[in-house]
C-alpha cells in the first residue's frame, strides 16, 4: 500500500504590532525578515523541504494580507491560497484547510504550523514530523508538538503529558493528560518545578479523517457551515463564523491528543527581545539582526535590528533594543520589549503617521 | 566726527567629529542646523543683524568648506570670503582678517566670533557688542568677552578679571589679570569657588589700529609675512605660517586687554551632551532638536536629534542620545558624549564607511 500524502497548512493569518517599527501598516513578522534572511513564512516553508512539495502547500492568511504571502512565496497556486474575509482566530482557519484537503484526498495526512515560529535545525525539525506521520496512521490521533519548557512562560498554554505510549522513528509519543490556557506566573513556575509539563506549540500533524472527526465531533456547526458553504457566498459564511481558538475548541475536548516533545531551538519570537536568542551575540554580547552594521564601545547585551546598508552605533549602554527601520527609530530597554505594542497603541490613538 | 565703521569676522574654519552622525565628511558643526533652525553660521552672522551690514561680514574658512559657507550664507560676497589653503589655528586666521580689514579701513573697529557657538537672547549679546565697540574706541584696548562661570570647566581657557576700569553703556569693563590655559579639574574648581573668574569666549572686538599693532608687536613675522604676501603666492605663504592659537600669541602677551562679562545664555555646543540645554525638555525632561517626532514611554532626560520626517521612539530609557541622520543611528549614553570623537576614530582606523 503506498503511503499516505502528506499536505501542509501554514497559518499566515496573524496581525501583531510587537515588531514595530519593522512591521508597519498591519504588516505583521511572518511577512518579515526579522529573524533571518528570508520571511519567516518563507523560512516555515522552507523547513519543509523534501518532506512536502510545494503543490500540497497550503497558506492560510487574510485577504488584505494577499500581495505580502505571494511576496513571500512566489510559486503559492492560487488554489493553495486560503484567503479569509477577515481573521476569527485558529478554529475556523484550520478548520477550513483541514476539509478542503480532506475534500482533495480523504486519505491524505496533514501537518499544521504556524507561520510565524522559528525552529532550528531544520533536520531536528524533520524527524519530528516524520514521527508524527507514522503517529497519525492510525487515522484518530491529533499529535501535537510539544515544547520543552525553557522558563515559567505565562504566553503560552501548557500540555500536561501522559504515559509514553510509543517509540516512533527512536522518538517518545506521549499521551496527553491535559491542556492548560495560559497560567499565571506561579502556575506556570510550579509546571516547571513539576516536570512533564510542555508549551502546546500549536503545531500538529493528523489525518484528514482524524480531524474530520474531531471537527464533526467538537465543532459540529462549524464543520457543517464551511462544508456546505456556497462559494458565491462563502465571505458572509465566514464571517458569521464564531471566532475561537482551536485548542479550545476541539484539541482540548479532544481524547486523542498524542504529544511528540521538542527538544532543539524553537521561538515563537513573540517581542524584539526573542531575537536574542536567534542571532549569535558578539563578544560583547550584542546581537544584530536584520543585515545592518554595528559599532559598539563599552556596550553589551544590546539586540540590534536595522536594514543591511546602516550603520549603529552604540555607546556605553547595555540591555538595549534598537530599531531604525523607514522612517522610525526605536530605542528600548530590553526589559519592555512587550511595550512597543502599547506605543504603537498610542500612536494611533493620537492618529500619527509612523504606523 | 563719524563714528567708526564696524567689520564682523566670523570663525568658521574649524573641524570636528563629536556631532558625528549629524556631521559628516568633515563638515563640522558650525555649517549645521545643529542647534537650531538654521545652520550655526548663519545664526552667528543673523546675531549681528542691525549692528554689522552684510557687506562688512567676513568669513574665515578652509577651501574646502568653500561650497558649506556659501550654503549657509548665500549672500557673502567673494572678497568676503577668506579661504585659508589649510587650516593654521586661530592666530594666523584671525590675523588675516585684522589685517585685511585694516588694509579696507584702518579706522574700522572690528568683532570676532567663532561660528559655532549658541548666544541667547540676541538682544543682550548686541548690547555687549555695543558696549565693547565704545571700549575699543580708545583704538589701543582689544576687548574680550568672558563668560561668568557655571561649572569647573577643563575644556576652556579661563580669565582672571581685575578691576573695573568703566562703566560703559551700563556695563563693568574689567581689566584682565590673566590668562590661564585649560586648566585640570581641581585648579577649575578652585577658580569657581574663588570668584572673579571668566571663561575665555574667543570673541573680541579692538579697532584696526588696536589689532596692527597688537600683531606687530607679538607675532611681528606672521603680520610681516601676511602683509606682504603676493597674491599668486598666498596659499605657500599661508601654509607655511606657524600653528598657533591667538590667545596663546597675542593676547596672553598683550597688555591692554580688556573684559565684557556675558551673564545671558552662551554655550560653545561642544558635543551632543550640549544641546540638553539649548532645546527645552519636554515634561519627561527630555530634549529634542533638529525636528524629529519623538514619542516616549517612560524615557527621561534623552536628548534626540533627528531631521523632520523621523520619529524616534523610547521605551523606559534614561539619559541617553539618540542621533539619527542619514545611513546612521547613535545611541550613546549621556555622558559618554565626548566618546563619538573616538568611535569616529575607530570607523576611521577601520576604514569604514559612514564618515
Amino acid at each position: 500500500m503506498a503511503a499516505p500524502t502528506l499536505y501542509a497548512v501554514l497559518l499566515a493569518g496573524g496581525s501583531g504590532t510587537r515588531f514595530w517599527p519593522a512591521s508597519r501598516a498591519g504588516k505583521p513578522k511572518q511577512f518579515l525578515a526579522i529573524a533571518g534572511q528570508q520571511s519567516m513564512l518563507a523560512e516555515t516553508a522552507a523547513r519543509l523541504e523534501a518532506l512536502v512539495p510545494r503543490e500540497r502547500v497550503l497558506v492560510v492568511s487574510t485577504g488584505d494580507q494577499a500581495a505580502w504571502v505571494r511576496e513571500c512565496l512566489p510559486w503559492i497556486e492560487r488554489e493553495n491560497l486560503l484567503l479569509e474575509p477577515l481573521g476569527r482566530n485558529t478554529a475556523p482557519a484550520i478548520a477550513w484547510a483541514a476539509l478542503e484537503i480532506e475534500r482533495r484526498d480523504p486519505d491524505a495526512l496533514q501537518v499544521v504550523l504556524p507561520a510565524d515560529h522559528v525552529i532550528r535545525p531544520r533536520e531536528a525539525f524533520q524527524r519530528t514530523l516524520r514521527a508524527a506521520t507514522q503517529a497519525a496512521l492510525d487515522r484518530t490521533s491529533l499529535v501535537v508538538f510539544g515544547i520543552r519548557p525553557s522558563f515559567p512562560a505565562t504566553a503560552f498554554g501548557w500540555i500536561r503529558a501522559g504515559e509514553v505510549l510509543a517509540r516512533v522513528d527512536g522518538l517518545d509519543l506521549f499521551a496527553v493528560q491535559r491542556f492548560v490556557e495560559k497560567p499565571e506566573l506561579a502556575r506556570a513556575q510550579q509546571f516547571l518545578a513539576d516536570g512533564g509539563y510542555y508549551w502546546n506549540s500549536g503545531m500538529f500533524v493528523w489525518s484528514s479523517a482524524a480531524i474530520r472527526a474531531a471537527l464533526a465531533r467538537h465543532v459540529p456547526e462549524l464543520a457543517a457551515r464551511l462544508t456546505r458553504a456556497p462559494a458565491r457566498d462563502f465571505a458572509s459564511t465566514y464571517a458569521a463564523l464564531e471566532t475561537v481558538a482551536f485548542d479550545v475548541a476541539v484539541l482540548e475536548r479532544a481524547e486523542n491528543v498524542r504529544m511528540l516533545p521538542i527538544d532543539y531551538f524553537w521561538s515563537d519570537v513573540g517581542s524584539w527581545d526573542a531575537l536574542q536568542a536567534l542571532a549569535p551575540p558578539d563578544a560583547q554580547g550584542n546581537s544584530c539582526v536584520g543585515g545592518a552594521s554595528v559599532v559598539a564601545l563599552d556596550s553589551s547585551r544590546c539586540i540590534v535590528h536595522a536594514p543591511s546598508g546602516q550603520l549603529i552605533a552604540l555607546i556605553g549602554v547595555e540591555d538595549l533594543i534598537v530599531v531604525q527601520a523607514g522612517d522610525a527609530t526605536l530605542v528600548c530597554k530590553r526589559e519592555r520589549a512587550q511595550d512597543v505594542k502599547t506605543l504603537v497603541e498610542r500612536l494611533r490613538v493620537e492618529q500619527r503617521s509612523f504606523l
